[in-house]
């Protein structure tokens, strides 16, 4: 598979338009970072570690066309900016942990002409790409080691090579504990409302000939009561201090589940995803998406229903998590001391 | 509305089709017992109760066209043909429950001919339709004492005036509930995979005025939690001697989710849905459907999964339910021995 994001030899930037999948593998350019911006909101591309990586492709674009201004006038505008993208979506901290190194670098280089900034922020966009591809390996690795032979796992959304540049962070732990380990079974949830699990996962894992199974997400106690589910493994949009981790809409009752059941879950997460500066998970905002995600489905109505919620996220309470996969290992039963323990090692 | 079944002056009989809900309120004419078989398996009537009445009704046309027939043919083609109604579904008991009636019927008349037979039948039908509804009416007055004002109360799937003949099950309770007190929240999951909550419940809350809210299966976790849901009530499909409940996927889970948030989950069911000869949940058959109600939306493709499992019930253990909402009165915390006093009273 190629890249879900590359830059061209002109130096704009290709996008996989994830909404097309997995009927048409179609890339969008995006010549300006006003392209990414909207590719990010209508979910062209998504998954935190993407988003990241978006981020700080689009911070790139929205130096490049400045040839023209004055040094004294860059800061403002590429501030501004940046501002900008880092507002895409409210919920995924990597997006936000991305932009931050930007402001960083222009902070630190306020001598810098628009040219020179570009290549700067071009070199930064691509370590920060080369670093979540060897973040996402190391969490696979790590995180496999919880599997056996015959290990049935549930996962939720998506979070594999569409959603990350490497092989993914709870689906990349699956694919290299599907190679480590004979007949590990794959149950899959769709993954309502925009079917992230049904479209993209089922997808990848056919890709990588995995058995997959596909259910709905009503289904997933029922199945890991009659299927005997051994792990349910799910990523992260973003990690509170404590350990409560808000992702798809859909974790928090998994988890649940999980606990019903006494079967662990795991969240796999790059540390890029931790948000030392939020204390716990009612501090997270929980982006509100529009009622037509939930009432139309591939643009047809399916409902007739005037009040909607639509939530994209929950958050899950670190009591409910075995441990958080990370690629400098794994943190069991999450708490603040753990977190601050890992982060500075 | 008028009755989602009846019988046309002639004699045939006009069911509505629920598939087409809620963007079309049309009637189908089924003049002989095989169409209404068709109807049951493609759900255009669904709903224990209401298979139970359609099933009633079919019974009579399976007797209606046998005029030219000798007395002594007859026992063996109408016990086969009720076989056959019967058969339609299998996790429903309220089917084999009103079949059963025919059936004693049939073996306590073989003296009778077909059109002698066809009046019993037409009138038993009836019986049973006009029962329903009774039964209906007293399980929502009932459960509607379980309620306060301003309470927010989340339902799963469709269990109104689409699933019975009167007001509903869960729905009937809800419906009485919003008469009695001020401020009643319904939420309502869209239960995937046919949506019978998004297409169906919100329809006939709409329609009844009443204040409801659409989420996907996967909220409704984050949902009790963050709305602060008072109570969970949903319908069932078949319920055990000892309690454990048969009903539409995903109940198993909002069950396990009332538990965790210490909140009540109820069952609201008629006496015909309960199976005094099935001992446990562990008895009970659960249909497995066509993969193609997960892969497909209003025919439209979503996934291009190879494998997947499509359950239409699932299981609630007696220890998840707070009580039996039934005709008779609330069975609470039901267990075999309350549950055979209640039988008997």
């Amino acid at each position: 598979m190629k890249d879900i994001i590359y830059f061209s030899k002109t130096n704009s930037v290709f996008v996989l338009d994830q909404t097309k999948l997995p009927f048409k593998v179609e890339y969008v350019e995006a010549k300006n970072y006003k392209t990414i911006i909207k590719l990010i909101k209508k979910l062209s591309i998504r998954g935190a570690p993407a988003i990241g990586v978006a981020g700080a492709f689009a911070s790139y674009l929205a130096v490049k066309d400045l040839s023209k201004r004055p040094v004294s006038d860059l800061f403002k505008i590429i501030n501004t900016r940046l501002e900008s993208i880092a507002s895409a979506r409210p919920t995924a901290v990597n997006l936000t942990w991305s932009i931050k190194r930007f402001k960083n670098i222009l902070s630190l280089n306020r001598e810098l002409n628009s040219d020179q900034l570009s290549r700067v922020f071009y070199l930064e966009a691509n370590k920060i790409f080369k670093e979540e591809k060897k973040v996402s390996s190391l969490i696979s690795k790590f995180g496999a080691r919880l599997f056996s032979r015959n290990y049935k796992v549930l996962t939720h959304c998506n979070t594999g090579a569409l959603a990350t540049t490497g092989p993914g962070t709870a689906l990349g732990v699956i694919k290299m504990a599907s190679k480590r380990f004979r007949g590990v079974q794959v149950f899959v949830t769709e993954t309502r409302p925009l079917l992230q699990g049904s479209r993209l996962t089922i997808w990848e894992c056919e890709q990588n000939n995995i058995d997959c199974t596909l259910i709905t997400d009503s289904m997933a106690s029922h199945i890991i009561k009659v299927e005997g589910i051994d792990i349910v493994i799910v990523g992260a949009d973003r990690i509170a201090l404590n350990g409560d981790t808000a992702n798809k809409i859909g974790t928090y009752q998994l988890a649940i589940a999980c606990k019903y059941h006494k079967i662990p879950f795991y969240v796999a997460a790059p540390i890029s995803t931790f948000d030392f500066s939020c204390k716990n998970g009612e501090m997270i905002k929980i982006e509100e998406r529009s009622p037509e995600e939930v009432i139309k489905i591939k643009g047809i109505l399916v409902s007739g229903a005037k009040k909607v919620s639509n939530p994209a996220f929950d958050v899950t309470p670190n009591s409910l998590i075995s441990g958080l996969i990370t690629e400098k290992g794994i943190i069991y039963k999450p708490n603040k001391t753990k977190i601050l323990r890992f982060k500075d090692c």
